[in-house]
């Protein structure tokens, strides 16, 4: 069994890390609060005082945080995860931030002699735990293929992309038809609504229609019942959006329904729904059709 | 076993036919023309020279039709299946109009003492044949749990949406998500095709996560070999987009993404794929991506 | 001096009689509600009980009404307009109606061996009033040449677009840019002010930048004081829109900004804007910018 | 009269140089390429070797570049504008960049004891050759007021809009205008033509109608002779929509058209028109229309 670490422990970090103490590995972990890793801790997991000391004590590094910013903060400086990694090591990033700055760090990591892949998740916390989160793998075939047994062991399914910053790429381009597909979904429940249908049944029969992704089954019912904790928020999306808009930019790739849906997003956080789970999107395209919405 | 009665025999009218057919009942058929009935005769089915002779002769009788105008030609008028309904007897169309049109033609059948439904279909003709298609009935609930055992032959799932005009109104909120879902399918894979990952990976890779409903599952993988013939043309869809903008104006219900993705199926139209599949989106989009498109 | 005849009342064709009375010309009036006819009999003009009489007493009868609708009960059926057409008498519609439906108008009138030309308007009623309206000219050139001197009485600036039915295009064309235009002045005024300069500031300085249209230079002031009664409402303008769309969809164009602009205005009628001027869209994107609007 | 600086000599900046010194001041030059001084040179005007000394030699200093990097380049280092600015001296940047540089800038120059304020331009090349231009202006109204003459020998109209970063965020929410109009006109001429009236007749009667915005007046010409030389191209826009669609997500204000209108420059920008005025968007919509454009 591999020694590995684990740098950010939120809704989605610490889900994979417990699915990879499951599968008998042992686990070193840090996170800017360490009271997120208590319950971690209690089941046997480690704690170090700083992500350099998570990749000097793992064989492979992994992380998972909240944006550019936040990596930064974990992999560079005196104390970063870039100080800890020698030849042979490897460093998983599965967070979600530009596929530029995922080959620039990549390219940090081959300085020191390690390996660098990366390797996004689809499918919120609740898919993670269930076991049926899908990843798509990024960086140097060889490794991704010797980490093989170890990202099996986060989700079912897990495809080999390409070249570094080229799975984020995919990562981005597929958020962006969760994002539109939501919104478009949004459209359908406010129209039958207002066709003098009741919500529970729109609701219902979309999601037995051919339109019912696995997203939309587990995010659909939510404009039912807001959940108390967001999956994740209008404000996360938005800021994926944001790379996702930047990529098309920059590679020449117009993105009509994405753009719409990203300015529905601001609204939504304008309205006040910025740290709700984008299913709140209903409640901006609600309001917007002059619907009241009671939660 | 009952007598039943089937108007219009295009990919989908057939495929629903057969499968009445071969649930036990008897039928009667009418096409405005005759050659596309053909191999359903040699199966066993019979034929009548008008709708109006259709509806004479059996209980219950099946339209699935194009659009308004084939409506029209089928119920009105001397030959019409309005001149062949009378006391008892149930019409039960699956075509996708207006709402207004169905309440309007469900009046005229209950001024003839008979009953009808609607019963729109939500899955392409592939998915009628596998038995996999999902029915939306709109109508007095009575007559819906009365014809029940035949509209589960047809397809195993059936949701009693509420009155006369509701059903239809689903059904054109549920075809917006579908037109959507694939035009941001399309913004995905044009977005990580021209980030370096090759067209086939993106699709597999997206059909594999959580975006993935039913529909993109047999469409998508359409933007790799085109189907020879269309399920669903450009044409056909951005007829079902005009009578969902219609009802959204109508109710008050703004519909943002469905807005734009129906001025793409236009441009689609306007670059010639208008009698193709709609996953003809993805041909249109790489155009204004400037990406070459070889079929 | 002509003999001229103006059907519908409303506040442009009150405006426009109005101007060609005071060119010198006799004129006969019919409206819907007499009322509104009072203050221009007291100026001299003259009433006649059906649109028929107007025209059987005029040589040249001008129409200028709401929708299909009216232009219908105005044309049609025994107290039409129609009906009192003959030989060398000229109809001028200055409505807003579908391209198709002017040309079949125009059939029907040279059935009757007079003449139609459609002369849709660009400005608003005041423009009207002080002589600045600009007119579209569709229809034979030979009978556009004969009434120049009238049009010109109505606006300085006459244009002869083409055949039957092309003016009007051009008109819908040209509407679809007032209402862009008249989005995107709020969307920079609404950004403006969130970035802390007063409204008024934002629309002054905007006003003497190379965006001010002469429409912007009327309409944008409007956002900081509505004005109590509409000059064109955002349901009139939705008409137009439709109208709009439904040409491009026939012609094959595609038209990305007019189509969400359209949702926006569906949008302003759902938050209960629809009677007030379209100048209304501020305070639907407002609301969705989460801005207090307070009238 | 007055020592003044001008650092950037691109189609504005040089322009914008003449007007200064045809006003009777002595100007000293720097520009990346010095060759594009020669003219200016030829006049009267000197030649410093970098921007430090224009500034060490003015009493007030202009600078007019194209985007961030330019803007870091010409004052920050060594042979920065900032190290030759002291007490006294007046920074008037009349580029476009974000609201939030132009505040951190004004804080570096105010730490050296001299002021800055930022004059954007509205009007393109031709229009400050003509003196028709109109400046918005942020920063410490005093100093604003004294430079008052300066501004006005640039453009007649000058108006004061608050606060350091307040007029750029009002030039950008202006800018965005530009480009939704101009989209929006393309959609004009293009339906126009699919009705059958010629591209140049359509453009006549829309610049005589009250959507003619002067923008539109100079632009919208070129969509029947598109300029040689780009006054304002493709590119150069979606940076400046880049700023205000960031400036809306970072103020919470949806702006629909300014996003869809985005998305056709970037459309634009992959058929070939980058680098072509942005009246180019005309060819991108055409194409998406199945028009062919001649050029």
């Amino acid at each position: 069994m591999a020694q590995l670490g684990f740098v950010g422990l939120g809704e989605m970090g610490s889900r994979i890390a417990i699915r990879l103490f499951q599968a008998g590995h042992t686990l070193t972990l840090f996170n800017r609060t360490r009271a997120k890793a208590g319950p971690l801790l209690a089941m046997g997991m480690h704690w170090a005082d700083s992500p350099r000391l998570v990749a000097t004590q793992s064989d492979v590094t992994f992380s998972m945080i909240a944006d550019t910013t936040a990596l930064h903060a974990i992999t560079q400086g005196d104390e970063g995860i870039l100080r800890g990694l020698s030849a042979g090591k490897v460093y998983v990033d599965m967070s979600t931030v530009s596929p530029q700055e995922i080959r620039e760090l990549s390219a940090q990591v081959a300085a020191r002699g390690a390996h660098m892949i990366e390797a996004p998740v689809s499918g919120g916390p609740g898919y993670v735990e269930q076991g049926k989160a899908s990843l798509m793998v990024g960086g140097e075939r060889a490794v991704f293929e010797r980490l093989l047994p170890l990202l099996t062991a986060i989700g079912p399914t897990v495809s080999y992309v390409g070249a570094s910053g080229q799975a984020m790429s995919l990562k981005l381009a597929i958020n962006l038809s969760l994002g539109v597909q939501m919104l478009a979904f949004c459209e359908s429940v406010v129209l039958a609504e207002k066709a003098g249908i009741s919500r529970e049944t729109a609701v219902e029969v979309l999601l037995k229609s051919v339109a019912a992704s696995p997203m939309l089954a587990y995010r659909g019912p939510m404009i039912l019942h807001m959940p108390e904790r967001a999956w994740f928020t209008s404000a996360m999306l938005q800021k994926d959006m944001l790379l996702a808009l930047e990529l098309g930019r920059g590679l020449e790739v117009p993105l009509p329904t994405t753009a719409v849906m990203n300015e529905m997003l601001t609204a939504a956080r304008a309205m006040g729904y910025a740290e709700q789970d984008f299913a709140s999107l209903f409640d901006a395209l609600a309001r917007m059709a002059g619907v009241q919405v009671v939660r």
